[in-house]
């Protein structure tokens, strides 16, 4: 049988374990597509650094490796939103199916993409651009087609949950877990996109768009990233039980005007017993809860180069098995287009610790100022007497409006000495 | 377009959960499909029983209804043997494709179903046969498909997972375990199904057999139920630090004349810190360790009408998404062949609580018993002194064969008054 011939973009750290895994299970591969898959190129910037891989697959014409005739499939793993989306645009144009682990341009344009695909009758597979390993997206495109999805939380990046478990075990500050993580290679020379929240934000929206049939983009997403967690959050944390993590929360809505989407990334205080607090480090895990099915979780590694490799291949079979079949996998499926929840009206709770003034009065007013915004408190814990009284409070969930506007109006108590930590609390049970 | 019509098999727990939702979610399901998904009937044995059917989609005829011509999509929720098999040879012999729940008939003679479903053309699609609602054999059969799997771990019986969870917990023993698990309708009946592992041996089946690419029945799995497990044993593992769960464990191991598999179900005492451990009640999860994607873990609610329905429609939508596009969904994959590999030749290890007599040389002795079937020993305590003592050992791997050998020595001794609890050992890091 003719072979399917697979054009590598990219021959970085996921890159170079993908032309690893097509050359070592060449055997057990074509038994699982039906034909051997064969590797027609690999397209780096530096051909030098590549001595792993055979001089003539090498190209650093990727424009030309994508157009030629015998290149079946194209999986490009070179990331960020140039040149990769060109290269896969014309791909599409020459007939090839793409296998991307390509997580910020699918949440920029991936409409675009899913239509070209689309319009040449090819294939568009992504596994690998949410959570590495883990089988998340075949999961919610296809084992959960028949159900309902209310909420998807997760923990998706690797870095900031390194981070914040750093500074959980050890009670360090930002910034000294980050040199730690940079240190180990954890993170980035440019760490903005794991610290930031970008990453997160990119794979928030894919898993929402695919949650709940609605076109999300990266910019729907509601981002806060970890950079303003310190070491007293995190002791704060502690005291009432809590870790902190940054979750990307996904969950459809009902508003007066009928059902919406809600997307957010930001860092939250957990219940230590929640399973999501036991993950730890380079780990990702993300729940699903849906009508049917009940609650599931998937857990495993993010990231890495053999992890996402994993995935990358996973999508090579099936994207291989449809060619041979000359059919298609599932497409975009947006036929919900349900609107996007600001996050001032998405309902969250927020933890705050203050240091106050010991006088009499104090726990009114701030009562008070809770209650005019219509923010019901549901714990409240004083710490310390006269002048070091601290007053730790949890409100029961209200809009995220009334809920910053009421912290707003804290800072401004002649009492209130200062604010020192406001968080949002999530996986109350 | 043309509806695709369905035929329900089946209406108990899962079947009027399945009718229920291809009802309720019929817009939702013609937009993932592209086509609206029909009810052409439910077979029943007693039609007074279902009120809540439409009386005219009711039929006791079974047989007439997979050959209706206007059926498309059978959907087998009856279970067991037969009738099952002969309806869903019927069904695929009229061109209908189908999606079952049935274990017990996947383990016994799926390669026969595989086979008819092949020739017809047709699509043979049974996540919901293992773990419920879990997505768990997509994710074998195609998101893992270009990774070489080493090891699938896990609790996929909810019934036997309730009774130690309670044995655990109260410290009552199997018996009031099990009547207390009928009394809520945790338990069948005839709990032997559950209780003797025959359930959970027909789930490592289906599971070896995805994860290896090889054919497993139920007949190749090595199979202990926990009828035997006593509150001494539970005792016991909770002393070291561990929990006693029925675990399902399919491996591929090395052999001298090349790789063969290993598939088992037994009660096993595991670690307290691993995460199968906290894995109660009607939970299910399982562990998936391969070479690229390393650990995985899927959870989730592994029993019940609607979480089990929610794997069925999933099946449901994917099978008339190929129907649709005129294509077939993965067959069966069997290219391996690999050999199975008898249970005494499986490496585990065991734990072995014994009452002894406290005389000088004991040690030595139960240490030479040991010995000279060549088993390692990697923890001994002694508990108590003089006439109450008791000695635990807890060994390294050895052949299974080798271990049970040590044990029927150890019977001997006449020093030993009494072996009072062995258990296999898993999941030490």
């Amino acid at each position: 049988m003719k072979a399917l011939r697979v054009a590598v973009l990219g021959c970085g750290v996921v890159g170079s374990q993908v032309v690893r895994l097509i050359q070592d299970q060449a055997v057990e591969l074509a038994a699982r597509v039906g034909t051997p898959l064969e590797l027609a190129g690999v397209a780096v910037r530096r051909p030098q650094r590549h001595p792993e891989v055979s001089p003539e697959m090498i190209t650093t014409d990727a424009v030309e490796l994508v157009s030629r005739p015998d290149v079946d499939v194209v999986v490009e793993v070179i990331g960020g939103i140039e040149p990769a989306r060109s290269l896969i645009l014309a791909a599409f144009k020459g007939g090839k199916s793409v296998v991307t682990a390509n997580k910020a341009l699918l949440a920029e344009d991936g409409s675009t993409l899913h239509a070209a695909a689309r319009e040449a009758a090819v294939d568009l597979y992504y596994e690998a651009s949410v959570a590495g390993a883990i089988p998340l997206l075949r999961p919610l495109r296809e084992s959960l087609a028949g159900d309902r999805l209310h909420r998807v939380i997760g923990i998706v990046n690797g870095t900031t949950n390194y981070i914040l478990s750093r500074m959980d075990e050890t009670g360090a500050g930002f910034s000294e877990a980050l040199d730690e993580a940079s240190a180990l290679g954890y993170a980035e020379a440019d760490p903005s996109a794991d610290v930031d929240g970008f990453d997160a934000a990119s794979k928030a929206a894919i898993l929402a768009g695919l949650a709940f049939h609605t076109r999300v983009t990266a910019s729907d997403v509601y981002r806060e990233g970890i950079a303003n967690v310190t070491a007293a959050d995190v002791a704060s944390a502690k005291a009432m039980g809590c870790t902190v993590k940054l979750l990307v929360i996904c969950e459809r809505t009902s508003t007066v005007d009928g059902d919406a989407v809600a997307v957010r990334v930001h860092p939250a205080m957990i219940p230590r017993t929640h399973p999501l607090a036991a993950v730890n480090d380079a780990f990702n895990a993300v729940f699903v809860e849906a009508d049917a099915a009940g609650e599931l979780m998937f857990y495993g590694r993010g990231a890495g180069g053999a992890p996402t490799a994993s995935a990358v291949l996973g999508d090579l079979v099936a994207v291989a098995r449809n060619r041979l079949a000359g059919t298609l996998g599932p497409g975009e499926s947006a036929y919900a287009e349900l609107p996007i929840q600001p996050m001032g009206e998405t309902r969250t709770s927020y933890h705050v610790s203050m240091d106050v003034a010991d006088r009499t009065g104090v726990l009114a007013a701030v009562a008070t100022a809770f209650a005019v915004h219509g923010v019901s408190i549901s714990t409240v814990r004083q710490e310390g007497r006269s002048e070091d009284a601290t007053l730790v409070i949890v409100t029961h969930v209200a809009p995220d409006r009334a809920l910053s506007s009421t912290v707003e109006d804290l800072r401004r108590l002649d009492f209130v000495r200062a604010v020192t930590s406001v968080m949002r609390v999530e996986g109350e049970r």
